[in-house]
């Protein structure tokens, strides 16, 4: 795509409003980190009160996306952005949506914490599941430090590591069910980690999608639905990757 | 907020581009049924070869997903769209994300109906899957009427009527442990049907979500994470609401 220059604004004020929607999703994305950090140690502590700490604050993030959304579309209205400034507005506005579902998927987290908690779970079925908690956290905090430093090399580093994720989600699944049958009574339970593992598989695939909106904002490229090593091609400016 | 009239381009070529944009989304929506209605029959008739065209056809889905975000951007580059025209625009982006993300969950259907087909599951686990099952295939479709129709009372009754899925699928969930724990050995079946269950429930929550954006498109305001009361306070044009 030509970059065109229509409606370019070159003022201090607008740049600190780009600046300023920058530091939003950022902010934004560290809540949802520490979201996503504290669901996971309710899980591995079978701890209700920090669960319920988890489930309370999703209005937090909630409220974040509302208001960075608002900003944005504030933003395309007023100062009409071209080229890159408005790739940084719509990846911006796509990248808060996915946060604010990995919000929903560590709120669901907590909340089967804390029926773990109610019911008496046995610690020893969340052996495979911190593991990959742990993971797609890494994946987490990799795609906005992506994002912070428009690296996009980082940004496929996160992409590929999405491969892990589901691997050790097949594995869990796997464990789980071999878990059941040989034990029925424990299914009750067993289904609760089972969600778990599944909200943290879908966390490892929207951390994919923010480091794919990152090879967009600094490459102008839309690499969603395309293979890996073209997704790096892309990265590293290969136009013809 | 005010309606500002910055960019406002009045010209027939720009009015098409608009239209556009619209008729492609309900296109995708048209396309995204169809896929869904095809992978619900490949479930209830264990139908294989149905479930791997539902698998094959989702790159479609994606193709428009991704075709339909670049014109969109390109008609924000290049015509500034200001008030009522930019929220079609954001709308339509919203939409259609909401809409691939349907798709996938046709497409995990789709898996699942493959899988239950291949290792003989018995349609009997399949009941009340059915009824959920057409009921958010309701919800889509009413939720891309009220998109066609720009029709805000229609939008609240797609919004209301997933406490009714959210409901249905617990009930299911509960018969499926039920189920599992009385027959474990159909429990690596169970699983796949609770997985449908799952994708069914999600399509659900997306259905609302496009009908929540119906109401931001019409009335300027984002309902998302508010009550019902006064989503539909809102839709009915009440700011005090």
């Amino acid at each position: 795509m030509d970059k065109t220059h229509l409606g370019t604004h070159i003022s201090q004020q607008y740049n600190e409003e780009l600046e300023d929607i920058r530091n939003r999703v950022l902010t934004m994305g560290g809540l949802v980190e520490q979201q996503l950090t504290d669901a996971l140690r309710a899980l591995s502590d079978i701890n209700a009160e920090l669960a319920e700490v988890v489930i309370t604050n999703d209005y937090k993030v909630n409220a974040m996306e509302v208001a960075i959304d608002e900003e944005s579309v504030q933003i395309l209205a007023r100062r009409q952005p071209a080229a890159s400034d408005l790739r940084l507005v719509m990846a911006s506005i796509k990248t808060i949506t996915d946060l604010e579902r990995i919000g929903d998927e560590a709120e669901r987290i907590g909340r089967m914490a804390l029926h773990f908690a109610e019911t008496g779970g046995e610690s020893k079925m969340l052996l495979g599941i911190q593991h990959l908690g742990e993971h797609v956290l890494g994946m987490l905090h990799n795609a906005l430090d992506a994002f912070a430093r428009m690296d996009t090399e980082a940004a496929v580093r996160v992409a590929r590591s999405d491969i892990k994720a589901d691997r050790a989600y097949e594995s869990i699944l796997r464990e789980l069910i071999t878990y059941m049958m040989e034990d029925p009574r424990s299914i009750p339970h067993v289904v609760d980690v089972m969600w778990s593992a599944r909200a943290l598989e879908r966390i490892g695939d929207r951390a994919q999608n923010i480091s794919e909106y990152v090879i967009y904002l600094v490459k102008g490229k839309n690499v969603r639905h395309t293979s890996l090593d073209k997704v790096e091609s892309h990265a590293r400016g290969n136009d013809e990757g």
